[in-house]
């Protein structure tokens, strides 16, 4: 070993003592006759002093020093002069005597950008040299977060009796959903293996197979356009139980999600509540509202139509929201709100306003077409007080314009200070319908996948009226995330025949497809159902993180691509013609 | 939840109770009145009872359930008139008493081969089925138990502050080495991705950003065409450290090694010995040498050469293991034996023999070459004793003779009993060579990888005589099989662009191929080492069973295949366009 204590844990309890510590050269400051060096590593920093009068030499090589050198040093533990109270090795520091005490066990060149945590260095740069990047406290305690998140997933679930099965990474390709990443068989020339988007299919086997309680923190691969904040591999939780009901797995991984935020940020968490899919697109617009604050939508048809206001006389809906005491909104402001919902990517074609004045007077921006017993009869059906803030949006597509609502009220709560980060709302949405109807193809996609169960009581609903089928499907969301998601699956063949059938396969597709999973239904399985959580995003989520990518070691960029090891590459023309394997020019 | 208690936890002491099971049939038994039905879930066996004279209707049901239906019923914990002391809930039974109290959840098809531990079913049919082979206990215990040391290899490394970092699996070809298998990115039209063959470069990259003490139990991939017990997929746990001498990580894997033994199997084990690469190939011609029994080589040039044995006399080594008590072997016996050396996978011309009789006399099957001194010698030198049998290899080449030597003495050890599957013996193989020399190539390679670091004392031997380095090197061994295995790495890029050099790689290639590693070096690398081990092969030695295949949920077969779900396979028209590929007829 070549220290005999880090760089984290010396303390006056260990003065006189004398230790052997090795890291990362921070930080060199020359005062008087003394030399102060800051060493790093991934506990602490601890001072190291050297003094020009007891050894000049030795003190002329701490000089000689560079930022990140690689160090080993013994010296004995010293009380400091100037304590540094923000520093949990602030009261100490290693006074090191001779020259063969200072052992530079590596030189560094002087690296692209500072190593602390507000760097000069660049995204890309930072992407560039991410074994540097990692250095920094700030990056390197979210891959400490990461282990510690995924860890105590793994002992709750283990205390609950599920077995971490490993399921195959090169399986079969299945056209439907998002695009495979595929992988050439050398071994069998014009095929391939794909990358699984998920378990899913592995994991109904299992049930079948009798696991009863299954888990995995999996790698699962999506070959998407990247959006931001999308990575071609990604981390899930995926879990799944058998000879349960929806409220089963409700309350499991309620337990979890309540465990996790116990263990790691010590925070005990209210019982989730419970919110039909039905109700957040209702009153937030969102199949994933932040709850963290109210501000529901209120819907203003009956108020504020048909009183000659052509926009909202001509709307298929009306809603609004109350921001509380943002009565005080300059002009200025109010118009930055209007070019908010205006942009492109919210479309609305803008926005209506009313303040509530300290003489619980309504004001509008409408006002000429509204008496004020109009307007008191909004801020009625708004919850409004003195000071508050209306924000109306109204259109000719009442989803579409629910929406827009959402993307308002998340700014209107942002720019309120309500979405604070170190605050924790979580629920569960449950009740989504089975089926979206694509105006596009003109067809019903599954809202989930094929594989979710029906409502009960719903199913005769299949028939008659598919898209009110309600699935017994539930999404777990944090602050707006949606952290995990999951469903009852289907158990019997039939009703996964007729599902397969209202999708538009075909049998001969279905059975290509799916052929293994509905072969194995045949032998007994049994009821099931899990979920999945996205582990990238649970961990952004506690540690505040605005990308997921932070709390990746190694991400890709936008790209797909690995700029550090520059990935993906050209292949030799010997790998190729092995694979039986032609680049086409495009 | 459809149960509320499984088929594995009731007792005498619950008698009386109504409980509600959940499971598969596995037997039917129709008795006088009386159908006994055995209930089946990963917990265990529950025997429920129907009887034709409380309820005509449900008995009749009950007949009428077929192997592995899938049930749910509810019914009182009764003491059973005939125990069974086998079976842990042999005591009781559930009576199950109108029709309403048993539920069938799905029924089931024949299967193709029987749920037992003991199955009809072949090889291939339960590999097409592995869901429903799965559903033996014995295969379940593989993967349980395999759940089990994943966890607690958890456990242990984050007790001992090692971090779990996941890495990519999209990266980098590298050519040299094994084969990659390859993902074509979409994005980058006739660029690849390649999947790992482990973590090497990014653990060491971790070690570069300070992690100090990481691991990861991660899938890696390598396209080799597969022999027996490979597969294209396989598990690592996978470990590096900082600041760190060969000392330290074999304690602290020492120490993982022993907490495993302890926690999973209840034994403690001694202190692993060490046995130094030249001394393993020595005394077992192997550099795993399964140490669960003695049986050494001896090296018998000074006795047995020159002697007028043709044989011996031209040989370059002769080595002898004496078989403890296999005096009595047969002609037939060892004819066999001589057979098996012959074998074209060992290789050997023939065998020679030496009895020791009840007299202390020896007995040879050369004996008209050697007179009965010189044969005490020999039984001197073996350490033989009235009763040993004494087998004896040469050659004219030492290493190959070994080789062979070596599959004797296994041999030798299965036929005496003396490789028992319940019995461990481990040890570290340590002081590799850095180098192996390829007569093939007229060329070094690097034995382990081209990061391992020499010994300090033989890096002047890197330029005088590369074959002699010996590397800070070390594999773990368990009875016979290489489960671990790693080294000190080299920090210092100087010393690894000369390993590089005498590698044959042009400063181009190495750039090319390893330039982002070199760069990271170029930034305050620090010492550091590690290991990975073979999940797969850690928890098959733990299972005691003869192939990795069966503690893998879905494995491949020796042909890559995965037969359940028919990968690889080709893929659609348009999924190789959107790749910019083209399958090329051999």
């Amino acid at each position: 070993m070549y220290r005999n204590h880090n760089c984290g844990e010396l303390r006056m309890a260990n003065l006189g003592e004398t230790v052997t510590l090795a890291g990362w050269v921070q930080r060199i400051r020359k005062m008087g006759g003394m030399t102060f060096v800051d060493l790093r590593d991934r506990y602490g920093l601890t001072q190291l002093v050297f003094n020009q009068e007891t050894d000049a030499a030795l003190c002329e090589a701490a000089n000689h020093l560079g930022r990140e050198y690689v160090l080993q040093v013994t010296g004995v533990v010293t009380e400091r002069s100037a304590k540094n109270p923000k520093m949990p090795t602030g009261e100490i520091e290693i006074t090191v005597k001779t020259v063969k005490e200072m052992n530079i066990l590596n030189e560094s060149a002087t690296p692209p950008f500072t190593i602390e945590d507000e760097t000069d260095g660049g995204d890309d740069l930072r992407m560039q040299y991410r074994y540097l990047d990692l250095r920094r406290n700030c990056v390197r305690a979210n891959l400490e977060l990461r282990h510690k998140m995924a860890f105590e997933v793994r002992r709750y679930l283990d205390s609950k009796g599920f077995l971490e099965v490993e399921t195959p990474v090169l399986i079969k390709s299945t056209p439907e959903g998002a695009r495979d990443f595929v992988v050439p068989s050398r071994m069998n020339p014009g095929q391939f293996y794909a990358l699984p988007q998920s378990p899913q299919t592995f994991k109904q086997l299992l049930m079948v197979s009798g696991f009863d309680r299954y888990f995995q923190i999996v790698k699962c691969f999506r070959d998407e356009d990247l959006r931001a904040d999308r990575q071609p591999e990604f981390t899930q939780i995926d879990c799944e139980m058998s000879f349960v009901e929806q409220e089963d797995i409700l309350e499991l991984f309620e337990g979890m999600t309540r465990h996790l935020f116990k263990t790691i940020k010590g925070i005990e968490i209210p019982a989730l509540p419970r919110m039909t899919w039905h109700d957040a697109m209702k009153y937030y617009g969102s199949d994933k509202p932040d709850t963290r604050f109210d501000m529901r939508f209120v819907e203003l048809m009956d108020i504020m139509k048909g009183h000659g206001f052509p926009v909202f006389d001509s709307a298929a809906y009306i809603g609004g929201i109350c921001a509380k005491g943002a009565a005080s909104y300059t002009r200025k402001q109010l118009d930055a709100l209007t070019e908010f919902v205006k942009r492109p990517q919210i479309g609305a074609k803008g926005k209506v306003y009313a303040r509530v004045e300290a003489d619980g007077n309504v004001k509008s921006s409408v006002d000429k077409f509204y008496p004020q017993e109009v307007l008191q009869q909004l801020k009625a059906a708004m919850n409004a007080e003195a000071g508050d803030l209306i924000l109306m949006l109204s259109g000719d597509n009442a989803d579409k314009t629910r929406k827009q609502l959402c993307e308002l009220r998340l700014e209107m709560g942002a720019q309120l200070g309500l979405r604070d980060k170190n605050k924790y709302s979580c629920l569960w949405v449950i009740d989504f319908p089975l089926f979206e109807w694509s105006e596009e193809d003109g067809r019903f996609y599954a809202m989930h996948h094929p594989f979710t169960s029906p409502k009960p009581e719903d199913i005769p609903l299949l028939d008659t009226d598919p898209g009110a089928v309600r699935a017994n499907a539930y999404d777990m969301v944090i602050n707006g995330v949606e952290v995990g998601g999951g469903s009852i699956r289907i158990h019997d063949s039939k009703l996964q025949h007729k599902m397969f059938e209202l999708l538009g396969f075909t049998p001969e597709r279905a059975e290509e497809q799916f052929g293994f999973l509905m072969n194995a239904f045949k032998f007994g399985a049994p009821p099931h159902g899990g979920l999945a959580y996205g582990l990238d995003r649970f961990v952004s989520l506690f540690a505040g993180l605005d990308s997921i990518r932070d709390c990746i070691a190694f991400p890709k960029n936008n790209a797909g691509r690995d700029v550090m090891i520059d990935a993906p590459a050209a292949l030799e023309d010997a790998q190729l013609k092995e694979l039986s394997l032609k680049v086409e020019n495009k």
